[in-house]
């Protein structure tokens, strides 16, 4: 019986190594993480997916309050005129937006755009609140949805509609409104690293890779299963662009009329489709403890015998007092159930039976290792947070291993190509900064570049592509 | 010094009494819950509105999920034949949707609205993922906002996007869910009256106000301090209608197909409009502790003097450990300060002055009826834990004595008309449930039914429009 269930969940799932987009689609289906729904490109996120959703938001927002940062709600709709007030920006991104044209039977005289972010909006309201320089800085964020018209989308990956929190600041000087840039893109880099265990390289994105507006973008870049790199977060530097645009000014400390310094920064439910890339395996889901929904299922093993039950929902109320913690009391058979929630990730599974209670002991089963640890009933709370604490740092170490591993140094270009080629993961190399030589890359190799790490390392004197001297190290890579 | 400064924003407002539409704008606006945007119909909501927001958002949403709800989310566009299957439902909306019919710079071949209502979504999701009676029931929530094309606007109270939650269920019995509809009605009024201080009327609506698509149709009601009634909350009940419409069956118990019952319940940003206009004075916002961001703001007089401040910053330590507590260090006036938090209808400000100091105490003066409180730094937590405790008692204490002295009981049609045009409030009267006389009362005396209570009063035999037999007695008013 257990045998029976636990095989019909598991081969429903396409083995990683045989059709790695198909793994992952799976996955998000059968985990209960979402449901496909008939608006194109759109989805159902669905109890199980959201409530990872609502434990990023919760912890994220807990760092933005503690550096200084407000939440506010900002129109979902954009007039047209006011996209178009910053030329780079709505070059960039008019192609890929909805437009609403009619409202009720009504056209409208003038379109509005489906927010695809909200720069031109916070503009508008720092234009109303911004007088002195004792109005700055305004550290705003928003948490809500956002549209972009794909072509193209994948669950988590790109949709058309994705929920994602936006910060937008203004500061009084431009040194601030970097420093701010870099503080959030390390709020996001100790996010991954320490609540998703998925490590990150930080570094500056090209001015080919930046966003539409800005002067510098950064991002955090996470590389997944499949040795394709995933941009996990982004913090951008406006210098006063914006700012001219939309007529923001203040009265600075030394009475004369100056234009203030603006940051933006953003994740998304990306976030979600980076955990299941760095961690899942061919049983299912692996969920970091941190950021688990439930991070202990509690299972009773022949729960039909007397005091088993009783027993088990003893131990849950005792867990539930630190943990996240859910049990299955339905009469599905102990190895169908097991087989559900290693689909679901759940980090810790406890099995407790007829034999454990007699012996005051219980089973723990780790989901990343499937190790299985005897633990008398005395010790339980401690045993279960030491094994969280492990599971959440296995899962890291074995994710940085495993990128390292997966990351190649090439020095001339037709190593880059080969490897390009024929090892996925990321490929450091040497850059003269010329936006042909990234073309050229993208051409003969198919990777476009990642980033400039922060972390620079001196691999050799000239550009892969060109042979000029080199200015920068680059990660390259293909991506999501 | 002080004086000007308090003069300068007090003097901002117009008093209720002169004007009570300008009194509540000035409010919104000079509290800096929100500012205006281009967006026609649309605002921006500042932190100190959205604070208020997401501790509404906090309470409610651990009530929901006590009662065993689980969040989601959907998509915000909604193809046109997917609003078209239910009937009813796209004849209530249709009129006032906002429709995509671009995606970049392609026509749509179907348009899509954005989301007014997710009633047809979420049925969408229930038909693939409902299938047994093992299934149900299931509770879902979504926070989101919603838009509707709106003629006129009024900050909070009615704007073309607003943020709310709603609530979707399905039950195995129609019984099951009415017993649901029933107990987030029962919610939203323990919210309100404990948390908002808003005493509120539970009833059911009439056939001509309930939900496009609903069988029935249940709200609660509050009284504005102009006598105008807000709708604060509404629960439907839809029986099989929907499951009927979008084809979501389920194997019963007896092995039969059956459909599910449904339910979808809702609150708004509204909710702030009825903090405002229930407890708001002509110096500003009146906040309930429980819902204020700010329960205590701390202001130093003096503060030059040597001690001052390190005093203030000790007590702010002290008593953020239990409350939400701020500090205001700045170098505007004291009297100055006492408006501006006046204004934001913070419920409590401590005062310490190096008197104050060498006497070991400070004082507490509420926002709600000014009282000056001298107590003792020795028990200085237990003596703001109690006033708080006070405040919010005090606040719904007044709310329902207002009310009530605003609640007339007409029982002949002349009575009913002069009361409506002369006095504003509720009228509580008995109708013979024939839209009819609903229809005459709105021409005659410019009120509608706001709902028929649950608790029942006979207040006379018959209907007060049209003299026959009554079967209910229904609460009337003048509404927002």
């Amino acid at each position: 019986m257990a045998d029976s269930g636990k095989k019909r969940l598991v081969e429903a799932i396409t083995p990683m190594d045989e059709d790695f987009a198909k793994w992952y689609t799976d996955i998000v289906k059968k985990a209960e993480l979402i449901d496909y729904s008939s608006v194109r490109g759109c989805m159902y996120i669905r109890p199980y997916g959201y409530a990872i959703w609502e434990n990023i938001q919760r912890i994220l927002d807990g760092m933005f309050k503690e550096t200084g940062h407000e939440n506010v709600y900002l129109p979902m709709l954009i007039p047209e005129s006011l996209l178009n007030k910053e030329k780079e920006h709505v070059e960039g991104f008019a192609p890929e937006v909805a437009w609403v044209t009619m409202g009720g039977s009504e056209k409208l005289e003038e379109r509005l755009c489906v927010r695809p972010t909200s720069e031109t909006l916070f503009c508008e309201l720092y234009s109303h609140i911004i007088h002195s320089y004792r109005d700055l800085p305004k550290l705003y964020n928003q948490w809500c949805s956002v549209v972009r018209w794909e072509k193209t989308t994948r669950p988590f990956l790109r949709t058309l509609e994705f929920l994602w929190q936006e910060g937008h600041t203004m500061h009084e000087t431009a040194e601030e409104a970097k420093e701010e840039t870099e503080r959030m893109l390390n709020i996001y880099a100790e996010f991954c690293e320490k609540y998703l265990a998925i490590p990150v390289i930080k570094g500056r994105k090209t001015d080919k890779e930046k966003f539409a507006g800005a002067e510098a973008t950064y991002s955090i870049e996470a590389l997944m299963h499949d040795g394709k790199a995933l941009q996990s977060g982004t913090s951008h530097y406006f210098g006063d662009g914006f700012a001219r645009a939309f007529g923001i000014q203040f009265t600075g400390r030394d009475n004369t009329l100056q234009y203030p310094y603006q940051t933006s920064w953003g994740v998304t439910t990306r976030l979600i489709g980076a955990i299941i890339m760095v961690h899942g395996d061919d049983s299912g889901l692996v969920l970091p403890p941190k950021i688990a929904p439930t991070q202990l299922i509690i299972i009773p093993v022949a729960a039909h015998k007397p005091g088993v039950v009783d027993k088990a929902k003893e131990l849950e109320a005792r867990l539930k007092k630190e943990f996240r913690v859910k049990a299955d009391y339905s009469d599905n058979s102990p190895g169908w159930k097991y087989a559900e929630y290693e689909m679901k990730g759940v980090p810790l599974r406890l099995e407790i039976g007829p034999r454990d209670i007699e012996n005051n002991r219980c089973i723990l089963v780790r989901r990343d290792n499937r190790e299985k640890i005897e633990v008398s009933l005395d010790e339980l709370e401690a045993k279960v947070r030491e094994t969280l604490d492990d599971v959440q740092q296995s899962l890291f170490d074995k994710a940085k291993e495993r990128r390292d591993n997966m990351t190649y140094t090439c020095t001339d270009l037709n190593t880059f190509i080969e490897t390009a080629q024929n090892k996925p993961g990321f490929i450091k190399a040497m850059w003269c900064g010329d936006v042909e030589c990234e073309n050229k890359l993208k051409e003969l190799a198919g990777v476009t570049s990642r980033n400039i790490p922060f972390e620079q390392e001196h691999l050799s004197d000239t550009c892969v592509c060109c042979g000029k001297p080199a200015k920068h190290m680059v990660y390259w890579g293909k991506a999501y």
